[in-house]
């Protein structure tokens, strides 16, 4: 393989359009094709820069130039095309959710370790500063022990038309982040919620997850019904709250009250007692670039995949138990998924 | 009844002394006595005032220019003295929890009904301004169809000691709200959390809600361990987001999105559309004032409490089943309660 | 003297009342009167509590058992009052500001002196543990070299009748503030503003300072024409800036920028850099109950006023030259005053 | 002239790249070349793009296909680039401020007119919708007799090297948009501040300003040394206060106090009284790219400039004023322009 990287990126609705602005101003790989059926969105992604179209995503797995192709297609094309990529011989990296069902998540599991290549998931939030830094004061136990962890991912839907609902396209970023701060996978889901307002899918989920055995408990909303956009990761343990927003990725850790008010009115707004609040100073990445440079190191260096297949399945059986447990009212357990969280 | 209500207040805690205060700037009442077998609390809440100490509340039964009575004791006490109060002819102005559990909350609603004497509950959130323009807001229709309303009341754990858990000490308050703005019941909750760090009492709750048959759902978050006040009650509907702070009585509409943003980059942070927003001019009341206001003038005028021993028992039957669901992990449903939520 | 002081307040407007409140709650003083010549007004204050109103301050002055006065009457009586008091042996707490000249402050000064009788002014804003805070961390260096400081004290009139415009009234609590947290004086305005809306009085200014001969300089903005209530304190230095809530008393440092952002669009909206924020876990505490508990201790134990009545004139003198700038629209320079600011 | 504009962007700094960005994303035009003597940043600002690099700017203007350039070069280099331009026959987007000097920019003004070639100055913010908006509702008189005019523009200084300190590089873009939403010229500054941390430029000033003969007066705060980005425009009214976020181009209009609190101690935190809010619902854009597409619309329209040169002047001049009155510390007074505000 050349010290560039040859790259595909496969579909050019939004997310594929991002994925083209990423691989263009990445100076280790080299953006080769395009590949949509939609000439012409596939045209608006491209401007004028050198990268070639496709109309068959086969077509461009037959380049023998393209080292590795980025899956940005529709969620239903996941496994196939990621199978086909794998079977010409090139590493991949697919979208989350990384297949529309669990199944299907371990046999691309299995194709890539069978074909020697890299399938990591683009599970975007695992490069956001902010949750890499909440996962760090975690490890150092900044929060004491932890009582709840609870992720908000909420805001108007986007105008693109969508092949999923919340459960599939919102909440598995969070399940994913959540199982991972935390390092315990997640046992049982209780969630109500349903469709709104969406033409075809469930646009509200609210979730209560359980930890491990006997770990913390979590609380999940999801939706495209609240007016204003927010996505926040909140941990609240024994010594204090960290709160990380995913979007401006500013992490605050609020310490549990150590200083009684001595005033009684002001305590009527502002609580009985306070403890000190942090703002931590971090250097602010685009997650998207973050996360594709690890693809590429992962594939040039030979190192496992930062986000592998099972992390992607288990996001996934997450949110299927979420969207279960919401149509049938009841409480789902999950069952043990192979590999530990990472 | 002479045109001045007498009144005695028993009990002189910290809630207790929130009554005298109260009381004592109400010219429509005369403080006639404090009960409390602590005379140095009692004392303390006194101050120089010309108001008699009683050390024991059945003492200050028998007071004949006592009218009416504010029962700000333990929770367990609650029915004794109510009991007692409405056979020796006094009104009575509980405060919430109505009592330690349903069978004593309906018991005093059957011996107000037969003492013809008024039994109020004090639900003091009732006297929100905000809450009343949430319910105002809610009856025009500004929310659109609602899907989901949610409370939060957190904060550090005030010194005083509690003779209860979160469910009865903090739940009651937005269990009753909930029921009331959506002029609904809850017929279902699911609850995780425990106790974690208090002495006794859980101190984490948090719960998903039915309301009625097929109405909305409602989430309520309810706890001791964040380290930030936030009493807060949000309504989503179709229209829009409906957000009252109890503390700031400050009440906000948030429009669902109307304008698409141009512009992806700002999207990123702030959402691919947005509606307008609205914040109402309210005149703004102390609500323990307001509600001790609405308890004189429905024993004058002899009208219906406002809020009835009914409406006690209803929030007190939600908040048990709150702390039954989560200590078995299951949802717990509810059975009807006499009288409609008001 | 009893180990009680014995105390009278004079005037029973919005600002009176609050003095007859904090006064009833203190153990160590015992409130005996209230001067005022509208019996209502006084009567509204007092309420049930024993305490004797004296329709003439002068009758007040005449109490053997009234050890020390605050003076809450209007401006263009502070001075009158203040000769009287102390003439007649009583400690004087005068409220700001001082006096509405600034001779008639120097005379006042000399006359306490002369009497061997304290002479406090009530410049409350000392006491507010904020500005304390403030003061300790400037002292420390943690803003390192300071740039400039800014004051903003700005909300809707309120509704009681002012007997003096925003210089007076609002602008002396920071004039006094600035130059105590510095330990600099102001030797140097230029303003502008005016009477835009109130039926007498001058109700914005905006006006910049020069602190020492070489100091840093200053911002101040006072009015009652904003229609959100702030009152904030802001000190801008080389490592940082400070930043207090004079209402909810907290205390925010943001670090200088010392990380960059790798994210350009981010850039955009949130900076180029940024450094960590920090706010302080502070004992929050009513200003103007600790400004009289200070007030007692300093006359229990002879100890020097906490606030000198040379403060309270340099803080007049700098408000009246506010008001000199902006109307003759030049800069003022500013004589020093006896005393370095404490 | 073709249906598709030619252009060339001159200068590959940090703007240059923001301008090459947005040029090539825009279908009207076709950006044919950039100029700058460091091969390496432009190569960087082209990357895989067919745009032509021409080291030296005098080449660009000699290229047929050229029929517009944006001057991004340093701000001493604009008056000479862009009487260049003109003379060459283009027209020219000239980034502000305009030029080092007035009559610098005064010649350039008459030499578009000679040339009849549109001369623009890139007052980005005139493309900003929240601008738009709050001139709009001034002009309906949403915010009643204006007092006060303010604006913010404050943040850690960017990375990249400045020939400019704060008054040409942040002022001129508050002081052209104060002007313009007034539609009122500056007559008079007075300013504070100077060179505290940067190397050679003056990196903090506060300055206040007259409006008209007797029009409202203004502050405008702008500095490198604030560690927040803000950048902010308050226009305060008899009727409420207008505030308009740059960044975030929120709009909000706190309508001035209509109802009392009936609370005093939430009045202590809160304000004596108040009016509602509004945020209105704006359609978001890039400024930069609204600012090309009107270049374009007014080139291929042969409509008038939307920001004029003597738009550009005002500003320039407005900016040197406020560095000569922190200089010499005395009120500097402005001589009016040709051609009224827009």
């Amino acid at each position: 393989m050349a010290e560039e990287l040859g790259v595909a990126v496969i579909g050019a609705g939004r997310m594929g359009g991002f994925h083209v602005t990423a691989w263009e101003d990445l100076p280790a790989a080299r953006l080769i094709a395009l590949a949509d059926p939609d000439e012409e969105a596939a045209g608006a992604r491209i401007g004028r820069r050198p990268i070639a179209w496709d109309a068959d995503w086969r077509a461009t797995l037959e380049r023998a130039d393209v080292d590795a192709v980025a899956v940005a297609a529709p969620t239903e094309l996941h496994a196939q095309i990621t199978l086909a990529a794998l079977e010409a011989g090139k590493h991949v990296l697919v979208e989350k959710p990384i297949a529309a069902s669990v199944p299907d998540a371990l046999r691309m599991a299995a194709a890539a370790r069978d074909a020697g290549r890299k399938l990591m998931v683009g599970h975007v939030e695992r490069f956001n500063p902010a949750v890499a830094k909440v996962a760090e004061l975690l490890a150092e136990g900044r929060a004491g022990r932890v009582f709840r962890i609870e992720a908000v991912r909420v805001g108007p839907l986007p105008a693109r038309i969508t092949d999923a609902g919340v459960a599939l396209d919102l909440a598995t970023h969070d399940l994913d982040i959540m199982q991972h701060v935390l390092g315990r996978e997640i046992t049982r889901v209780y969630a109500e919620g349903s469709r709104f307002t969406h033409a075809s899918q469930e646009d509200l989920l609210t979730c209560l997850l359980q930890f491990g055995a006997d770990g913390p408990f979590g609380l999940l909303d999801v939706n495209w019904l609240t007016p204003e956009k927010r996505r926040e990761l909140t941990v609240l343990g024994e010594a204090g709250m960290l709160r990380a927003s995913y979007l401006t990725q500013d992490v605050w850790f609020v310490e549990s009250a150590t200083t009684a008010t001595g005033w009684d009115e002001l305590a009527l707004v502002r609580g009985d007692a306070e403890g000190s609040v942090m703002r931590f100073s971090l250097r602010k990445v685009e997650p998207l670039r973050a996360e594709i440079e690890a693809f590429v190191r992962c594939v040039l260096d030979d190192t496992p995949e930062p986000v592998s297949a099972y992390d992607g399945a288990r996001a996934l059986a997450a949110a299927l138990a979420m969207r279960e447990s919401a149509s049938q009212r009841r409480a789902v357990e999950l069952l043990a998924m192979p590999g530990a969280p990472v």
